[in-house]
């Protein structure tokens, strides 16, 4: 098992690597993992998300306890919608209400799959073999947007929404998810605590048969689906995400609106074009 | 008006530019629409796809003709998917029939937003701004795959399958969408003869509304939806969407499976991990 980060650097660049002891051993990217042979303080970096998906690919009714309780039989092909790269965040940066948007949002913590190679029609072997690692995933919704139109389900609008896919804080590669555990917890109360070893299509799956619809790429996520025990979050609360031998992925709902330079105010008047 | 088009050049570059008299002029890049100086003769060059875009917003419902066909009400906010940056082809590439799906394929000629400039929250006026110009879409469905499962209607694939999102063949900037009509040819048959005046929201509320929910980027596709005449592709079929004043776009659909070089058998034995 190795730890993959990456990171801002003090000159405004972006590194990848390797985490060891507080070091980041860089490597020239995740589609390409050769060492550069640079090591830095990980102290001295600034954490970005583990990878910068062009793509994420998000799975509805994948866990048995949850299609059981949701009384849905479980689909013979992964059911999924795509959230943008631009909904990405990583661990400690906060979700963003919608400006305009006072509805319920949200948590569902998830196993998101790490892209590793291109990959197309994808056996189950191959499909393996593409991945590169492991990361926990928030999978925000806001969720009253998802039926407001009764003849059009607005799945990639509820879900896609700026800094509506938290992931992070590591990838993880050579993890085993067949023993292991997702635990959310929402201000320090759990809400979710599922095994992976659930799921109704297995990573490898997963892979295979999306790479029948779509090409994947390198650094492309999918967001394995949830189970039981999703639920609001507040505004001011925080969300962790932990799977063990990976990490915890922790978010905040911000209602204060937009917080970058450009969208301060988080109003169409006064935000505008960036 | 400026006709914009994107190309590969003999050794294997991409250039991008504004055509005239059967030369490119080359710009910097749609972002960065600087001029470089350099005028290539535009017959050594292979078009492709007038940009490339990181995401695809696709509209439903956005036609008052349709919705009331439909007999459906007219949206209070546009209703989208997702289609990946991996479904999109240039005008003459040939659509590809996903292997192991031997159900209806389905047209869709419709209007296509490029983006220019970032926006978010932006202002109808600054949306106005961010539109670098119109190409034409034809947004490809595996129809029978949408409603495939009851429980959750699948958009994003049925919609999503690499070569389903042609664009093109140009982009033409200071294009008044107003006066104009969208038609489409199914083998010389017209199928499709719709104004794009009818549409229910415009180019710029669409830019305003969508950068509400999303961040837009430079190049992204907004497809504004399509009228009636909708109908379905027989293998080997070519469909034509003309927009007067920008071109056409023809795209025929081929059951051969995937003719890149990794995937050429079609199947997930041996086409695998690209």
């Amino acid at each position: 098992m190795d730890t993959w980060m990456r990171f801002k650097s003090n000159d405004g660049g972006i590194v990848f690597g390797r985490v060891e002891g507080g070091y980041l051993h860089e490597y020239e990217s995740l589609e390409r993992p050769v060492p550069t042979g640079a090591v830095l303080s990980s102290r001295a970096l600034t954490p970005l998300a583990p990878c910068a998906p062009g793509k994420i690919v998000a799975l509805w009714n994948n866990y048995h306890a949850l299609a059981a309780k949701l009384d849905k039989p479980v689909p013979a092909h992964p059911l999924f919608l795509l959230k943008p790269a631009g909904s990405v965040i990583g661990s400690g940066e906060p979700i963003q209400r919608p400006p305009g948007y006072a509805g319920k949002i949200v948590y569902e913590g998830e196993l998101g799959i790490v892209i590793g190679r291109r990959c197309r029609n994808a056996s189950l072997e191959e499909a393996a073999d593409a991945i590169f690692g492991y990361t926990p995933v928030n999978d925000v919704t806001a969720a009253d947007l998802l039926n407001e139109n009764p003849h059009f389900p607005q799945w990639c609008r509820a879900k896609g929404f700026d800094t509506f896919c938290c992931i992070g804080p590591a990838i993880v590669s050579g993890f085993d998810w067949r023993p292991a555990r997702l635990v959310t917890m929402l201000d320090g109360v759990e809400r979710q605590n599922y095994p992976l070893a659930d799921m109704v299509f297995s990573p490898a799956e997963q892979v295979s048969m999306i790479s029948q619809d779509l090409t994947l790429e390198p650094g492309d996520v999918i967001a394995c689906g949830t189970s039981v025990g999703v639920g609001s979050i507040r505004d001011g609360a925080m969300v962790s995400i932990t799977i063990d031998g990976i990490g915890t992925l922790s978010n905040t709902l911000s209602a204060a609106g937009r917080t970058d330079a450009a969208g301060q105010s988080g109003t169409a008047a006064t935000a505008g074009v960036v």
